[in-house]
């Protein structure tokens, strides 16, 4: 049956259009047809009906759903395209998968899925007869029921319908990596509006075509959003080719809105271009033609709305913008809608289109594509399905040698990137493995990894150009936080494992970006039929206390408040002190599943302070007790220094130093906290201390003075079910320009000499040492203020300060 | 002198380029030479010296600053394009300012106000001779000092440098309503890929040229970002072209590496550009003429670090991705750079530029523009001088009447709609106030406002298309918030007034753009020659509650959470209950300076509780007693109830009306907290409550159970320095589906069965009448659990739920 036809076979050598659409012959074009009109009925039963599913009788408000939810608008488009999909599968078996970037036509998707029967199989209690097309249309936008978007829920997707603007990121990075998959990334034109979207046309310069599968995107141009025209449906159609060649694309197109000529525009668009990905490829693959290819697009123009209700009430509808959502209210306030509603569902013809159980005609079945080709049963789409582990490479091999606290110094994340680049090498194998970011790799010092591999780059290339290939494990080379989380999101949820390294500041521009993912996965964590995918692995280098020379603009680390307002199933934060610590934490979040690990890491020269043996005790514990800085062995502390990030805990070690030496009999308990999410309550996060294991390390009543990485309400916000309410943080609040990275501290209250006077102002008994103590602190910091205007950089006792001495 | 050169006169009629290059005669090509040399020696002066300014004596170590920052690659070209935009402000007399995109390119700006003289007048301590110039250069990337960033400390500049993307948004919006403006804005290619910008190139529909001003984008394209090339720089030149003609502009190219060339090519570009821009406006305002005009663009290609080192130590630097940021290390471990870096700086020949007083000679200071039209004095980039005061209607004309509290409904943002439009009405005259949202106006049931303005649109329209027209005070009609967010803070900075309409979880897609802008905010506080500009205000309507169709993907309350890390002069956040309420604090909004104000409001229709005379009390409080809905005037509370947001103090209202049906002998106190940061300590907010005031709302000791619009732990963060620790917070907890708005309350605990437990769990001694009433309202969950799924709404008691009854 399902012979593939080659793409030699296909290209018509007069013009370069495919003469594919030759064979939609008339029989075809009339099984095509009633396809997309079961697919159209479908949707108008999800949004509105709620009985007589097949109209068996004359439609009543009694048949109409209470409320009535959906969005019509992009549906019936969104149809005709899976519709033509399926045809070019079945005639060349292609492994094709649908993302929709109009997301909020869930109905065309769950009916397509419906219709071939990759629903039913997932969902038995919908099947494909009365019953169950009476329990899909029930269920849509219905309480207790499915979203009315396309959603975690509906088989064959990976991009969720809500807010807009990702799915050709989503589609370039469900591709890298999949020579044989084409990602086929239907977007609306309200979303090519977006930034992200409008950026991410130029991901072309990032796929090989030797390597990679192909994207083939599908702009919808239906000509409206909510309420609003889109501007490409309304600028000049030689400015929109225009564009489109200059994004680098080789844009064709299908417009009108009568069904017949459109099925045959549309069949020989989507040959062609199904034709010219598959000569672009053999291209690439037998003659190793590095030239970057313009690969096809179409841009299908059809009404909004299409085959729906022309006017209500005297108003347009079908092709226009009151075609978005709902376009005919049908309740007791227009019980006369009822017989327009009826009439539009007759309209597809429904006795022609389902036997009398309910099920689709077989010969109209027989459309489909079968078993994992049908788009609904991809496994792509699940990519949990197709996850392999990784080959991990041992992180003890790159351990910084500590032989005593605070004797050594290092950069943590060019520790890191001797790992990275091991993983990188024992998975080039299985090309599996992938690091994004945003022209950040060397300046946050992972460059190792280009010892074994290369950023990956279509392009044009220079010749002192450094560490670009048209095939490489990093994609680094566009500035865009929004396509680096998108291409990662798209490869891991179709099966593969990667990382984002970022500085902490920007990935705020992802922010939204991030919660849509947290999203997707506490619901997918909820479906049992979707498999576990690699967990989103974000490296926060650069971060906040390491903008002293960037300045205001580079520093936020409020990221991590985002984070932690997620699932608690879904999110963890770790914060190493140092290089080891570092070491093992990754190593851990890349072998995790279905999380969001946020990993904050410096890039500076700081002292080291565990071995690497110490350092996977500790970060296995995840907070502890650092006993060599604590002098509280012999019973109870008088207060508790605790520290949580790289340079907080510099600081609580060097203000330890300033009160051991000038209060010897003062006993410190000296905390470190790694994973970030130890401080919740254990009823509240899976890694949450016990009351019984928080209160042994913080007691319940000492005073707690706590240097933190971030701002200071999130750690109250973390502890205050807590016992211990003696509790003061330290954190950053939004002070610091250019200047020295300690004064940058200084700035913020964080550093040494302000950390000791909260500990004397803390203490219930001071005495005139304590007095003593924190007027030399002031006098420090007056003198530290001096040596900076003075000198431009810090007094030699902080450069020069080391743990202990 | 500055006789205006007319549009007519520029145009050479035989290939439309102007004529104007032909004035560059070998005298002034010479000046124009110097004073870009002039340029490029303050800034490689700026990124390196410690003293020697003038090179007076041979260049040593000691001369230079012990550490070096700053970004070297961006600065000679954004020198050459200022150079280049003096001339053509002299030429025409121009109004124009100056946005630098590659805003890390610091040194170029405060060199050009240096040389200008703007920068003098506003820091006379730098003043223009030897003595100021070595403070123009020890300040600048130093500790105590000047970012090496383009800053609010920049004079001339509405644009940070720092997070990049946004440049032309801010241009677009400094230009809307200022039609004698011209805003030139340098772009850079590494900028360029970011998703803001590329969609960005799309403001060009939005932009009248009748009644608005013009923008001039200048494209850099000096082919490197960090360590990556830019992709617009390796694609084909055709395609680039192709791109911006795709995008609706008229490119012009300049090109090429040879100085005298180069300023011969780029003076005949900005001159055919100003030319085409002013007739573009003529034709438009004399004619009328309603057809999208085609601007002028501007595609500069210059080599990175241009006059820079050619090569360091055998390494392409000039020309290269290592021209980025210093592209000569000068420390004691290279000190032979000391005579490259001398012979670099000699190359500009600073004694031919600058006299024996260290000031610039006078024919080159001749080629700035004098007074206001120097760039770095022009008062649209100190927006708040221009500033005028909106004229306000009074919001009392649009009270609801609520004749008892809950006895009405009505729909929140409905209400606001009508005074909206009497702003926008009043203020029509002075053109100074404009409503920005991304195609959500209507569906916020903002609407009202189309009775007296249109949607500004300048691209094709249709017979059916609503409310547009090419001038109107709404921009509403692109699906991108970044783009309302860049576009509103540049109206804002120039001067204007304006607000940001948007749905509560789409609004952090910009929550990077916020942080930005509200540091902006807070630096320019500091500067006492910046003027206070009009508040950034938020109207998040369509909130979390109200996402109950939408379902998950549309819930993120998280927005606030960002808000308030950032600086307490800054940021203001409300929560009004009803019509009237919000009516009262957004006329409060509107009169404010220098805030971003966030409001979160609703447009479901709600119970309404306050007449406009108590909402106007309350609002000024912005915290409060609700009396009439509270049983302990007689004494202490044995419990206090608190809401914040309309569907919270809904929830408490009827967990209340239960209460004291059934334990009528409990006494309650009712809060509704209006204005979030009420909550803070007095020290920390300038709104936070002082103790006593705090304590004598909420008590010390009694419990408080509070039902909040967001996430619990954002009202322990902001309250833990309080009193009364017995205080258990219900908040939007990541649940939430397809539902109705009911079950929404019941997924997140939030309703009223689970807010009466949480009293009753709360109470010291409950009772059996205690432990009863849990019990109802356990079986109440499940009756409503049963009626959802049964009916597919709510059960009548809830629909039907008035206050008292």
């Amino acid at each position: 049956m399902n012979v593939p036809v080659s793409a030699q076979d296909l290209i018509d050598d007069r013009d370069g259009r495919a003469k594919g659409a030759a064979a939609l012959d008339s029989g075809e074009l009339r099984l095509l047809d009633a396809y997309w009109r079961a697919a159209n009925y479908l949707s108008v039963g999800q949004i509105y009906l709620y009985d007589n599913a097949l109209l068996r009788e004359k439609l009543t408000l009694a048949h109409v759903k209470p409320l009535v939810v959906g969005h019509w608008g992009t549906t019936p488009g969104q149809n005709f395209i899976y519709v033509h999909l399926n045809r070019t599968i079945r005639l060349h078996d292609l492994d094709m998968i649908y993302i929709a970037g109009p997301g909020h036509g869930g109905p065309a998707l769950v009916a397509n899925t419906y219709l071939e029967g990759s629903y039913s199989e997932i969902y038995p209690n919908v099947g494909q007869d009365e019953a169950g097309m009476k329990k899909l249309f029930k269920q849509f936008s219905f309480p207790g029921g499915v979203s009315s978007h396309v959603a975690p829920t509906t088989p064959g997707s990976i991009h969720e319908g809500g807010e807009l603007g990702y799915s050709l990121s989503h589609a370039f990075g469900a591709a890298f990596d999949n020579p044989g998959l084409i990602v086929a990334c239907v977007i609306g034109d309200g979303e090519a509006e977006t930034g992200p979207l409008a950026t991410s046309w130029q991901s072309n310069k990032f796929l090989d075509p030797a390597t990679d599968g192909a994207v083939l995107p599908i702009l919808h141009l239906n000509g409206f959003k909510i309420s609003n025209p889109t501007l490409l449906a309304r600028i000049e159609p030689e400015e929109l080719e225009q564009f489109f060649r200059g994004c680098g694309w080789d844009p064709l197109f299908v417009e009108g809105d009568e069904p017949q000529t459109m099925h045959v525009l549309m069949a020989e668009a989507v040959e062609t271009a199904i034709a010219r990905i598959q000569a672009i490829q053999q291209n690439a693959r037998d003659n190793n033609d590095p030239a970057r290819p313009r690969w096809p697009m179409i841009v299908l123009r059809s009404p909004k709305g299409w085959t729906g209700p022309k006017q209500v009430d005297g108003l347009k509808i079908e092709g226009s913008f009151r075609a978005h959502q709902v376009p005919l209210l049908v309740d007791a306030a227009h019980a006369d809608h009822v017989r327009l509603l009826e009439a539009w569902l007759r309209s597809y013809g429904p006795e022609q289109l389902f036997d009398e159980n309910g099920t689709l005609m077989a010969e109209i079945a027989a459309l489909a594509p079968k078993g994992d080709r049908r788009m609904g049963a991809n496994p792509h789409a699940n990519g949990g399905v197709l996850l392999r582990d990784l080959q991990m490479p041992d992180f003890r091999d790159h351990a910084v040698a500590v032989p005593a606290p605070g004797a050594v110094t290092a950069q943590d994340t060019m520790a890191l990137a001797k790992f990275l680049r091991d993983v990188t090498r024992l998975n080039e194998g299985q090309r599996n493995f992938r690091i994004f970011g945003p022209d950040e790799t060397i300046s946050n010092l992972l460059g190792e990894v280009f010892e074994v591999t290369n950023r990956q780059w279509e392009a044009r290339e220079n010749a002192d150009d450094e560490f670009l290939a048209p095939q490489g494990r990093v994609l680094d080379s566009m500035l865009s936080e929004h396509q680096c989380q998108g291409w990662l999101e798209g490869y891991l949820l179709t099966g593969r494992h990667g990382l984002f390294n970022s500085y902490e500041a920007f990935i705020r521009i992802v922010d939204s970006m991030f919660s849509q993912h947290a999203k997707w996965l506490k619901v997918t964590l909820e479906l049992p039929w979707r498999r576990k995918i690699a967990s989103l692995n974000y490296l926060l280098a650069s971060h906040v206390w390491q903008q002293d020379h960037n300045g205001f603009t580079h520093q936020d680390p409020g990221f991590l408040d985002h984070v932690i307002n997620k699932k608690a199933d879904i999110v963890r934060v770790y914060l190493p002190p140092d290089a080891n610590c570092l070491l093992s934490v990754f190593d851990h979040c890349l072998r995790t599943r279905h999380y969001v690990n946020v990993v904050v890491a410096g890039k500076h020269a700081m002292p080291q302070w565990l071995t690497m043996e110490q350092a996977i005790v500790h970060c296995t514990e995840g907070v502890g007790i650092w006993q060599w800085a604590s002098n509280d062995q012999d019973g109870e502390p008088d207060v508790v220094m605790a520290g949580c990030g790289d340079t907080p805990m510099l600081e609580v070690l060097a203000a330890v130093t300033i009160l051991r030496q000038h209060l010897p009999e003062l006993r410190i308990r000296v905390i470190n906290v790694v994973d970030l999410m130890r401080l919740q309550p254990s009823a509240e996060h899976p890694h949450g201390l016990s009351e019984i294991a928080y209160d042994s390390l913080f007691t319940t009543d000492k005073p707690i003075v706590f240097a933190f990485h971030g701002y200071a309400s999130l750690v109250h916000g973390l502890t205050y079910r807590r016992a211990n309410r003696n509790l003061h943080v330290r954190g950053y609040k939004e002070e610091g320009t250019i200047t020295t990275a300690f004064d940058m501290r200084v700035q913020n209250d964080i550093d040494r000499f302000h950390l000791v006077q909260d500990v004397v102002d803390k203490l219930p008994n001071p005495g005139s040492k304590g007095a003593y103590l924190k007027q030399a602190m002031r006098d420090k910091l007056i003198e530290h203020k001096h040596y900076i205007d003075a000198h431009g950089e810090d007094m030699p006792e902080i450069r020069n300060w080391m743990w202990g001495a």
